[in-house]
């Protein structure tokens, strides 16, 4: 049995993020056609993995405003994030593409910018067999876990900023 | 206080060296000089990640015969080991590199292979202060997690297998 797996990374450690981008990296190597949307990241960031997607011609969206549940303009943070989840739904319905990820995307339904019963509802009905969903993010609700066929937890077990480093340009972000 | 991190992506989950990949994707959108050497997988597999770094001209090394603890010929992959690691020490002393990666690396200390604080001595003496170098594997051993400056262990919540789902090309390879 083959499919597409709707794929979760979570978990208060790195790697979420990274790990998806390195499926976007393996699967772009098997020339799949791939479309990712940042949910929190503001669309001014200079981020090592939009100038790698830049110049791969992989498309890639940015649409929040680099604030999160720290907003000081919630209703522009809320109204970004219902934003991008319309552009993934366009994305996702379109059956145009084999990989797509939804970075950042359980802080959404975490903070009640979308109700996570509709979205994991208009996914089951939706979401293209064939596809890979990637979603992202800290304390993934149970339902998406449910949802979900491939869920991984990334544990810190270690972190340099403990230590005093500073975050690393390129390892990082 | 900014300098080269070590590394290390462990656990029995899913994203150790995908992540990996993702810090490869990533160092890539900022023209890092990279270098990745597996250590297990056999030089002929047709794996996404590879083609994906020999489309863009990173450099990529694979070292092993595909076997591991489960090898008929046991003599042929330690000197493949030995050899993946002779090679690695190469190319971190050059301090031609801005990011290397050691996939799957912890099983040739785990195997006793190498001697891990013979290995790990090596690294603390000659790493070049600025290089990344990313460790991936399940069991990291004790002294590594001690010597890395990140550390994070990826735990599996939920994996596919356990549905009858396969291994998908472009997802899981």
């Amino acid at each position: 049995m083959k499919k597409g797996l709707l794929i979760v990374n979570t978990g208060d450690g790195k790697g979420k993020s990274t790990a998806a981008f390195g499926m976007v990296f393996r699967a772009w190597g098997r020339n799949f056609r791939i479309c990712v949307i940042q949910f929190i990241k503001a669309e001014t960031g200079q981020w090592g993995e939009i100038k790698a997607a830049k110049k791969l011609g992989i498309e890639w969206h940015t649409t929040g405003d680099g604030f999160t549940w720290t907003s000081k303009n919630m209703d522009e943070t809320i109204a970004r994030a219902k934003h991008g989840w319309e552009l993934a739904k366009e994305k996702i319905a379109s059956n145009q593409y084999d990989l797509i990820v939804l970075d950042e995307f359980t802080y959404t339904m975490v903070y009640n910018w979308l109700d996570t019963d509709d979205v994991l509802e208009w996914i089951r009905l939706n979401r293209p067999s064939d596809l890979h969903l990637v979603i992202t993010g800290r304390s993934a609700p149970e339902a998406l876990i449910q949802a979900a066929d491939l869920v991984t937890e990334m544990t810190p077990i270690k972190h340099p900023y403990e230590q005093g480093i500073v975050a690393q340009a390129g390892v990082e972000f």
